[in-house]
């Protein structure tokens, strides 16, 4: 059964590694372990040089608000350098990519739909060295 | 047709006041108008002295995010002071509340499901004088 937990604190959840990327981290802030029926809430964290290589989601699209840093996102054949406070919407099926060239994190909220299945697919990879 | 906008710049979207509320506005930064198929993201900012009263959404749950600030949410029978970087989840039929008695703008991110009608009932009014 899910306890609901109406407030987690800045800080208690656990910055996981993103598979695929560099000097990424990704902590889910409300998600299905929490009752979330519809949709899941992550923060992201990419430190400077790192990046997430171009990819799309099939069927999950993106809502995305960005906490701090300057950091470069690539969404369909557009390229945008983005700050604090910006809004980013990504559609389903559409490829992007992330990469902070800046020296401080880059920080940004990423909310998805909650699936069975988190359906990824990479068109390029990144130098993990 | 909706005409996909992938980046929203931060301070480009219109404030408008939140009813029976005071001193709150709300902006919709990514929502159906710009094609979002399943969840819409708001930012809200509560300013000093400001209040949301006690209401619930019989079928609307919320994910929020403090962006700014320090306030008191009321959830269910329990009261929380938040602050930046903590996460919130309201399930639908949760009553609820927010009061900023602090001297900066409170400001959270607040997502919720995209549904035909927004429905609300308030269990309070707030004095709006």
């Amino acid at each position: 059964m899910t306890t609901v937990i109406p407030v987690k604190r800045a800080g208690k959840t656990k910055p996981q590694k993103v598979e695929n990327a560099v000097k990424t981290e990704i902590e889910w802030l409300v998600d299905r372990h929490d009752g979330a029926p519809n949709f899941e809430m992550r923060r992201f964290v990419i430190k400077p040089g790192g990046s997430i290589p171009r990819h799309y989601h099939p069927d999950i699209e993106h809502e995305q608000y960005v906490l701090r840093g300057n950091y470069t996102i690539g969404i369909g054949k557009k390229t945008y350098e983005v700050r604090k406070g910006d809004s980013i919407f990504i559609p389903s099926g559409t490829p992007h990519w992330y990469r902070n060239t800046g020296n401080e994190n880059a920080e940004f909220l990423c909310i998805v739909p909650k699936k069975e299945k988190y359906n990824s697919v990479y068109l390029e990879t990144e130098n993990q060295s």
